[in-house]
């Protein structure tokens, strides 16, 4: 199981629309990336670690997915799309990891 | 519900022990939280949003906490432990973020 972090880094003054990223962005590349990703996060930051200070990122979020093969596939017939809706809801260039979920969720 | 992200940034040569992170450092950290943390997520990076690429932050983790405020509180005595503790697995310096979960699992 791996995992694609989108992570927009902070900038003051940058524009970003939670609202459209939560209820259209995030649904449009969960549908078009199917059954490669299991399900996915967001965030929207609110401080560093520090209370007070800003946080690295304004906005992140993880799309769970089987493999790292699988989500690109997947991704492949649709990255334009995805790319060209950015603009409606940032002007932040967003950062991407692949990462090995180590621990999914830890035991309660 | 929010969500302290601990990250730890790719530096080539720099030593990170993700079995020593994953089976004693953040089963500690869990449990000096208490109730404060609601259970935790860990990842290992692979590689940037490119493949091939390095990754942003080699390792990372996420505490899905109840609130600010009850995680300063439960961290609090604890705080110089936690931060000895590091050295036994990296010579890293970590980033943190506090964040608001927006969506903590997406339906399937």
């Amino acid at each position: 199981m791996i995992k694609v972090s989108v992570m927009y880094p902070y900038a003051a003054g940058a524009r970003f629309d939670h609202a459209y990223y939560r209820e259209k962005h995030m649904p449009m590349v969960k549908q078009r990336l199917g059954a490669a990703c299991l399900y996915y996060t967001v965030d929207k930051g609110i401080t560093g670690g520090v209370p007070g200070t800003a946080p690295v990122y304004v906005a992140k979020c993880d799309f769970v997915c089987t493999s790292v093969e699988a989500f690109l596939a997947a991704r492949g017939p649709h990255a334009q799309e995805i790319r060209d809706d950015i603009a409606n809801y940032t002007d932040i260039q967003p950062v991407l990891q692949i990462s090995e979920v180590v621990v999914e969720r830890s035991e309660v």
